[in-house]
């Protein structure tokens, strides 16, 4: 199944998606202070066989939001999470998470958040107030999307918490996120998180295979695949649940691999009017514009 | 104005604190997905002399709970905040945010964050997971409650934005801070930021003027002045905001000054049974025994 989070004629709905057909089913819609995702995840734990019965919509007649609109915790995120991405932010001059030149491949996942406030929609733009950076960056990576809670889950159990997958672009302000040491203020700024276009619930796809392409103004950046993660899924499960209850809902982005801006020399920042798209095999794909 | 959430009969409320009397008047009881606290905060906004009405308990009739339950992002933090501090931790060997030894008073605020679901009341127990961590630290803090929210707020208005202000004890899984590099799983363990015991709104006291104490066992550890915070609360509030709008009930932990464990040589880490207390002067005190 693939569950997006959409506007469609002034109210948000979820749906189910039909890619084959571009159509949309209108599963239900969102109230205040509700977010129909979560509570379409909750019931999912429980009956993963579903009733779907609502109208079929065109993409054409929607807008993508974010799949999930009010996470539990901030979008969790892990940094440095393939080899090569690992060896070229470290040479970069950015990494303040280094404490020497020899730090280049972390022996625990380095993990920050993003701001829920930060996320956007698969085809929104990212606004950019370029007064307070200049040096933009972008950061494909796959999002998993916790289904069931839970607390300490065991490596060997990290897949029976996952309801789903999706595509996260990690946009960072590379000045800020040196500036201020830790990364959050860089890695927050509203708008800088796009994702979507909707969750794969996790029977269609194996997350240990799947290729990951990025291309800025059709230019292909970003080409990996995620069995080159350093911690794998179950790791980073493992390793955010032991400090913190993880709750259906919450989001992981996973790690961005080698080809960033600040990996060229010099660094290649996005500016205003370039085009980040990121494609992950068997998910979708995300495209958004720099403003 | 004094605004507590508590629990009371099974039931959980957000009431007008009376501190001479020892009492609570309970004002909204709070329902399923619906943050009782925030939306008092948005009324308060436009009408900053609610009616208050509702049934007057004794403290010894309820549990004071976390005075938000659900922000719309994790706990915002601030590091190396006071000077002395800055200082004991640059030499502790736990700071992963130094670049080298001469890296010790931040230029810019480092800012972190705390998952909301590290958040414990004011007299509720610190469940430590001592086969994930046994270098647990203390952290006593002047805690904002963010009133209005807004994007870009500049430092000469950062005040308006301010609902009040609570304590915050930002407990730290030390060997985990450093492993990890970015702070979030040393700082987001469940159970990690007591908080409380309520909030006190801004028209009650100066808060660049407020005596900060923290006991261990009674023996006092910390006690400073919140006028000697490296960056104030506009210049905070302003920074954050520049990233990420802020929300009414958003949560910013001002930072701690000299006196935690790590500053000790060797290390005064906390053990099982240990009670720690934190005192702010015009708010009142949040006492949790490490467990």
């Amino acid at each position: 199944m693939r569950i997006a989070r959409v506007m469609f004629q002034e109210a948000i709905w979820i749906g189910l998606v039909n890619p084959l057909e571009s159509s949309i089913q209108l599963i239900a819609e969102q109230q205040a202070s509700f977010d129909p995702t979560i509570a379409f995840i909750e019931n999912y734990i429980d009956k993963p066989t579903p009733d779907i019965t609502g109208k079929v919509v065109s993409f054409s007649d929607v807008t993508f939001l974010p799949p999930i609109e009010k996470p539990s915790k901030n979008v969790i995120c892990v940094g440095k999470n393939y080899i090569e991405h690992a060896k070229e932010f470290s040479g970069s001059g950015y990494d303040s998470s280094a404490s020497d030149k020899n730090d280049v491949i972390p022996d625990a996942p380095i993990m920050f958040s993003k701001a829920p406030g930060s996320m956007v929609g698969a085809y929104e733009d990212v606004l950019v107030p370029w007064d307070l950076s200049s040096e933009i960056d972008y950061e494909a990576e796959l999002g998993v999307i916790i289904g069931r809670g839970g607390r300490s889950i065991p490596e060997q159990e990290a897949y029976e918490h996952v309801f789903g997958y999706t595509i996260i672009n990690d946009i960072t302000a590379r000045d800020l996120q040196s500036r201020h040491k830790q990364w959050l203020l860089g890695k927050s700024i509203d708008t800088f998180c796009p994702i979507g276009p909707w969750i794969v619930t996790a029977d269609e796809l194996d997350p240990e295979n799947l290729q990951l392409n990025c291309w800025v103004n059709g230019e292909r950046r970003q080409h990996a695949n995620t069995s080159d993660l350093i911690f794998n899924i179950p790791n980073i499960i493992a390793t955010a649940s032991a400090s913190m209850a993880l709750s259906p809902g919450d989001i992981i982005a996973t790690g961005t691999p080698v080809g960033v801006g600040i990996g060229f020399t010099p660094p290649c920042f996005l500016k205003s009017g370039d085009v980040v798209k990121v494609e992950i095999s068997n998910i979708g794909v995300i495209e958004n514009t720099i403003v």
